[in-house]
């Protein structure tokens, strides 16, 4: 990145509202809306309420006719922050670069809901789906803790006997909470919006209590990825979550499975969404979107 | 792969004149464009011959307008067999899926031209185009053999003070003649091409007698890729070069340098000449072309 496009990303977080020192859930969501609302959503799509097993969720359409299958989106947050309108640029980009429509999926988030109920969420989304859609139309995608439950609910469909879905895009995806990633350290001074202790501080609302050490929590670490369906991980290097794609890619490699680790190099946690600061943005989706079409030809 | 679609790679191998227990290298060179003369060439491409830096070339070129920019190609064949005859269909999947065309090297081959000799040839390649054209213009690719000398020739024109080509396409490259990596072993069953015999045996005729263990011999291993352009490396899981490309995407990450370790599960060592017969050939290409257009956008 050059100095300007840190500028320009360093200043979408600080047109935030200030976060007070110990700041509630609400405010740590209202922060989060108002950093997010400063990414582009692109024009050309149509946005309509669904309900997916009794979640809500958002039907994203592009405007012409849709080429066929479903990109079920999850969105980020750590997993107790953020909604389908902070995930609207992302989603609404592979919408228009596919013609593939999506369905984004407000799950339930922590520490009202703490884990497994976002997965459970997921999983009865996916489970709904099938009832209209034969798996192989349908592609997981999701960004930061919603590239995690991309996996993550990839894994409980898989032990609960339900077919794979046609592929899995993760965006920085978050895929250990046992945070045994070499990069937490590593890329502690590059990543201008994580630190080990502010992962540890949303990673606690979500465990409430739970044993990070299993597939669930740290697929990265303690997943066997046998019989998972084709995976793209695009993440930057300027991350401290560097490190749950680079194990997630061996864990797919061991289990014999398609497995495509794309790097960009100095580009922050979900570079992606700055489509406007950022030309690797729009390339990555492009590839993004390549990948979701092939899988879904 | 399904059992049809190994027999139908058997069944090309089988086809090429069988091989004595010692073959003369003609008798290797014959057998492997007899091998690579079965996979398709697709139409709809002007193949003429060319010179670049005193060696033979063939310029490839889509029989429409060309978009901008210039694929340097370096054929496959273990560093001793092969031309760009033998690597066409390669070569012109590339050109017809990015529309831009490709000059294939005809670079000296060991034992007659044992180490550095190829790189020598395809660094004095890239020195020539570099008179007349950007290096942001210019893309290296090549598979096997000429996957490496894709990454090798990168590292003799940076350490020669060249400006480094826009981007890197490897399709299943070999990186390591110190014959470390663990697939060697691993894989060694999967790999309906390679044991680590026979490839020590072409490895001693391009070594000669030099240390394989220094940076352009082993790049997986021992080169730093600081200042490296992007790298897409596609490689399949029956290979016993898989993990030459999983190192050298660890060396890239280490240097932040823009790199893709695509591997796609149960396909052979570049499964890419494979287009009649595996779905994966095409979608592959396709994603190594859509690099291509970005890199040179």
């Amino acid at each position: 990145m050059s100095r300007e496009q840190r500028r320009a990303i360093a200043g979408k977080l600080r047109n935030a509202p200030e976060q007070p020192e110990a700041a509630s859930i609400d405010q740590m969501r209202a922060g989060f809306a108002a950093f997010m609302s400063q990414c582009p959503v692109p024009a050309g799509h149509r946005e309509t309420p669904a309900t997916l097993a009794g979640r809500p969720a958002v039907l994203v359409e592009p405007t012409g006719t849709p080429r066929p299958g479903t990109i079920l989106y999850f969105h980020g947050g750590s997993f107790s922050l953020g909604s389908p309108r902070t995930a609207m640029g992302l989603t609404a980009n592979l919408v228009l670069r596919t013609g593939i429509r999506a369905l984004s999926l407000d799950y339930r988030l922590a520490p009202e809901h703490p884990f497994p109920a976002g997965i459970e969420d997921c999983l009865a989304a996916y489970r709904s789906l099938l009832a209209d859609n034969d798996p192989s139309s349908i592609v997981f995608a999701g960004d930061s803790a919603g590239g995690g439950l991309s996996v993550t609910t990839t894994l409980a469909a898989r032990d609960a006997g339900l077919p794979m879905p046609a592929g899995i895009v993760a965006f920085s995806p978050g895929l250990d909470h046992t945070r045994s990633g070499a990069s937490l350290v590593t890329k502690e001074e590059a990543d201008p919006f994580f630190t080990r202790e502010s992962m540890g501080e949303t990673g606690e609302l979500y465990l409430a209590g739970a044993d990070p050490a299993q597939p669930l929590l740290a697929p990265a670490v303690h997943a066997d990825l046998t019989g998972f369906p084709p995976v793209l991980l695009q993440v930057g290097t300027n991350e401290v979550l560097l490190d749950d794609s680079v194990r997630l890619a061996e864990r797919a490699r061991e289990a014999d499975v398609d497995v495509i680790l794309d790097i960009t190099a100095d580009v922050p946690h979900v570079f992606h969404a700055f489509t406007d600061t950022l030309d690797e943005a729009g390339q990555a989706l492009d590839r993004a979107a390549l990948f979701i079409k092939q899988r879904l030809a």
